[in-house]
């Protein structure tokens, strides 16, 4: 049974309560669903890319939300409740930031900046800090300190493991959630829709900017990626 | 001589390298000067206004920029190297927060909701937060610190100086500096032009939202605000 759909995610229920079926859609969408398009095979493109990443990370002691793949399209998950906050974080000046604060698309930021936004599509998904966040009880300041905490862990595993296999993880949006048991998971999903790629010496994107700026076929790029995860395994 | 022309004050130099005269201008700006218009007496109003709570932050322990009063319009300031940061606290909802996090104007927030901004016209001063000012270089992450436990410190002040002469302090943008000795020092002005500050009992705007919002005679508001703090000091 359908639990919710999201604008690149369906969530269903299964006969276990504490178990959820994620699937990716083909839909693509950007600059808040103002931009939006269907690719066929981008949600299998972007469940193999996640779940590839989600293995690896718990293998480093990461505990994320990710049980198994299903099938092309699905994985298994822990059910969370989600934290109405995304986690971003930056290693490179790409997108929003270099607006805000003046600088040039590509510098790189290191130690990388940490930014939460709150997760509400009719506002925009805003930058907010620890304050609104409490304000808004969005999380327990505990909560927001231990998802910190990890989303940097997240940060430097990923950047490591992406710069192997010749990508620069530019930036990446996490999510998190609290299962049933009470513990902190990293949720949602990780790929080419959520962080950005570029190609260590072109410095090309591979991730859906190529959407966003039509800078061409953004499949192609999605599946340079997932094609250089599966290469060095 | 000049040293510096704001877009509210002009900062004359003195035979004393540590002294600084700031004139407080007629000029009124708002919407990053999209907005501007000219009062004659509003300068003089915002002086003696800033002048009687530095007195009183400094009676209570605060160390600001303030020496004393010159004139009507000007007053004599230790020389500070400001942080490029605007410190906002806000107490009760309006303005720029009522949109980014969807709350209603007039809400109240306690504990008050701290937010450091860029002091950056060409960038509209947007919202930051502490990694935005490590990688920009703004402060030190202590003298954050400092900052932010002086700024929540003068927020309680004037909001209970305030609510005994029937002000209700809504928010309030803070500027901080370094003098030649290495102090942190609150500078720039503190007045109806940094403040929102309603009526407590009709919660009508004596402040410069009057002239955002042309809600009447902006000077009408101010005048109130410095009668109510002469009358009872």
């Amino acid at each position: 049974m359908k639990l919710y759909e999201g604008k690149a995610k369906i969530l269903e229920t299964t006969d276990n309560k504490d178990v959820l079926i994620q699937l990716f859609k083909d839909d693509l969408t950007a600059f808040n669903a103002e931009k939006k398009d269907n690719r066929e095979g981008k949600g299998a493109l972007n469940n193999q890319t996640s779940s590839i990443l989600f293995e690896y990370l718990q293998k480093e002691g990461i505990k994320t939300h990710f049980i198994k793949v299903i099938d092309n399209t699905k994985m298994m998950v822990q059910k969370v409740s989600i934290f109405k906050i995304e986690v971003v974080l930056r290693n490179v000046a790409a997108g929003s930031i270099v607006k805000r604060i003046g600088i040039q698309n590509g510098t790189t930021i290191n130690p990388a900046i940490l930014e939460f936004y709150y997760k509400d599509d009719a506002l925009g998904d805003p930058l907010i800090n620890q304050d609104h966040i409490r304000f808004l009880n969005l999380a327990k300041s505990e909560e927001l300190e231990e998802i910190s905490v990890i989303a940097l862990k997240v940060n430097d595993l990923l950047k490591s493991f992406f710069i192997k296999r010749d990508l620069i993880l530019v930036d990446l949006k996490l999510e998190f959630g609290r299962n049933t048991r009470g513990e902190i998971l990293l949720a949602d999903e990780i790929s080419a829709d959520t962080c950005r790629l570029w190609d260590a010496k072109t410095r090309e994107s591979l991730d859906k900017d190529i959407f966003r700026e039509d800078k061409g076929d953004v499949l192609t790029g999605y599946r340079e990626v997932l094609k250089r995860l599966k290469t060095k395994r």
